[in-house]
């Protein structure tokens, strides 16, 4: 049973007001609120618990420990990976995408190597791969999505080519929130032997995610979009492509050992891990994938899948907005523009004057923006808190825009 | 006036007890403890003012927006850094120093280039530039400290050669607690044209800084040292020196334009801060830094040196303790090793059950500790809340060591 009011309530942020109106939060694509289990862990952790971690033998320095590296299993169990150590912590997906272009494809990639991407692609899963074409002369090669914004994997496997060293590929756009096939790919281009990374940092958080199942090489999350804090996340890593990997980060942790002469590196998943981690965010985002485990991923996707269902229909009613992207399956995530010229920020602004936050820009998705032809849209995303009253409001608010400003 | 049982009040877990015993927290060096303003501020992040920043135009994203933004300025003030501009925030030194090496010194420097630094540095200082030496022939040269543990600032600069195009040099000693000249060096290094990178990483923590007047082109901070919240950190960098790196991490807010052919980049910091940033912790290193500048960094140093004074004392009646490193000025940081050939291990083990908490083990800078010809210590170091009675029960838990142990 999926008890909306109580989980509502398990967020504090949700019953403040915004200019005088009930808090309407529709901006979790760009980061998700979060639940009292979270603030209350990472609260304990500095008022109790706090110290660094590994480093120490002292009673502080082995809670801060076992609790930190209890959240690999934790992590572990949420996208099923096949062990632990192939889990690696970070501050989020944009730290695990740049671990893989720096770690992993940037010393083994010729000029002339190519890179297939799609067109959906936030920007944190396209620059790290433009540094490679501007310094090492790797080619990148773009697919685009179908016009109601799915994504024909069958295009992304004709992209292969025998110079094809990697396919970097969304599992949910955070623009159309267009969930991608990404099993199909992975499962034929591994055939082919070529990795696949997965940027799970929507399709994490909308979907049950198995990356077993999917057969991917690499799959990134962010912690503060899993209603967990800012500054955390983790990157699964099939232990073959650890293997090939160099050390990206240099510092504490990651050596086993280091004279003057030179250094040695631990095992992984350390090797990955320089310096002091990002310890009680590490922990809170533990809690926070607990909190989605407990209520099950496969409850709220379906709950999602309600809201998605309600929000196509009630703005297929306003015939003067476009939903950019309409592909059957899709994520609560709805890019909208306006027909006779509102500015997408106009919309956010608006909007935001009735307590409803939107994001208005180009969703660090330019290359998708410029296929659309548009330079920004008005973004209304879905998180497992949201309600299909919300929607109404979403959809009065969108009429208030249409009356001002058309 | 330093009212030290009113500071210590104001960090609540400096009231608990560990085995029994209060808490006598002495693994400053590792990590600090979090005064109840940083917790409350993080508290209040995500309970009530948590949205993404920069991406947004509703109500909640300008609010964390403006709050974020803010911190720039206070880290400014805190290292009387020449403009907001220079500071680029981060996850930490590691993060920093790493920064450094990929994305000003790795494209710089040829094999045969010289980078000078002394066998004082954390593996942070010591593994980013062991990447140049294992990766592009860089020449890592070495200047060892005095037997005092003090650093003679003309044999660092009595290294520099013409192929010399960096030196790293910590100011502060995590495990002797040396103070160096960073001043003299960074002085005569500019006149002769070879930048210097300033691990500050304890430095910034028990004295003064002011980047201007130390004359660096590097100074690295982090956060969770400095009673602010794991995760957080910045780095100063002179604007010189940013004309000249190339961006290190892709992702979200550091472009100007990304299409499918190019990328181009914002202008600094945000050229260096890719993705969505640790927000709240950044937000409580603006409340930590705020608390210390309450203080009076002037006047925790001068409460620090009265600790440092009274310990130096109290250990020298222990004829059976070695004090690793007795530099005049040196910081609150002891390194002990016990004569009898207690292992570093043990004696933390055992003052652990009487609730002090010391750090054993190489301290992350294993290159001083083969110097030494020890393969440990164990590590008392002191911050702003410590008293004189934490200095005797240090030395009532060294006595019991001794009888246990010798």
């Amino acid at each position: 049973m999926y008890d909306i009011n109580k989980i509502r309530a398990d967020f504090p942020i949700l019953s403040r007001q915004v200019n005088g109106q009930p808090l309407t939060y529709l901006d979790n694509g760009a980061s998700a609120q979060k639940p009292q289990v979270v603030i209350d862990t990472v609260t304990r952790a500095y008022a109790e618990e706090y110290s660094n971690v590994h480093r120490g033998l002292h009673f502080l320095s082995n809670l801060a420990t076992e609790k930190y590296e209890a959240v690999r299993g934790t992590v572990t169990r949420f996208l099923n990976a096949g062990s632990e150590s192939e889990i690696i912590f970070n501050s989020g997906t944009t730290q695990g995408i740049n671990l893989v272009s720096y770690a992993w494809a940037a010393p083994r990639m010729q000029a002339g190597d190519e890179i297939v991407l799609s067109t959906l692609e936030h920007h944190a899963n396209i620059v790290p791969w433009h540094f490679l074409r501007e310094r090492q002369g790797v080619v990148l090669k773009w697919v685009d999505p179908e016009p109601d914004g799915s994504l024909d994997p069958q295009k992304l496997l004709d992209a292969i080519t025998d110079r094809t060293r990697l396919i970097a590929i969304t599992q949910c756009s955070n623009v159309f929130g267009t969930v991608v096939d990404v099993k199909t790919i992975c499962s034929e281009a591994r055939r082919r032997g070529v990795p696949v990374l997965v940027d799970g940092s929507q399709g994490a958080v909308h979907l049950p995610v198995d990356v077993q199942d999917i057969g991917c090489d690499f799959y990134a999350i962010t912690g503060h979009k899993l209603y967990g804090p800012s500054g955390s996340g983790a990157i699964y890593i099939r232990s073959e492509r650890q293997a090939e990997m160099q050390p990206f980060f240099g510092g504490g942790d990651m050596i086993n050992d280091v004279t003057k002469e030179c250094v040695t590196y631990a095992a992984p998943p350390l090797k990955f891990e320089a310096g002091t981690p990002g310890i009680v965010q590490t922990i809170g985002l533990g809690a926070a994938l607990e909190y989605l485990m407990d209520l099950g991923m496969k409850n709220i996707a379906a709950h999602e899948a309600t809201l998605a269902s309600y929000a196509t229909e009630r703005l297929a009613g306003l015939n003067w907005v476009n939903v950019q992207g309409t592909a059957p399956g899709k994520a609560a995530i709805f890019s909208l523009t306006m027909e006779g010229a509102a500015h997408a920020h106009d919309i956010s602004t608006i909007l935001d004057k009735k307590g409803i936050a939107v994001r208005a820009g180009h969703h660090c998705a330019k290359p998708l923006m410029a296929h659309l032809g548009v330079s920004a849209t008005a973004r209304a995303s879905f998180g497992l808190y949201n309600t299909k009253d919300e929607v109404d409001r979403l959809v009065e608010g969108l009429e208030l825009c249409h009356r001002l400003l058309v």
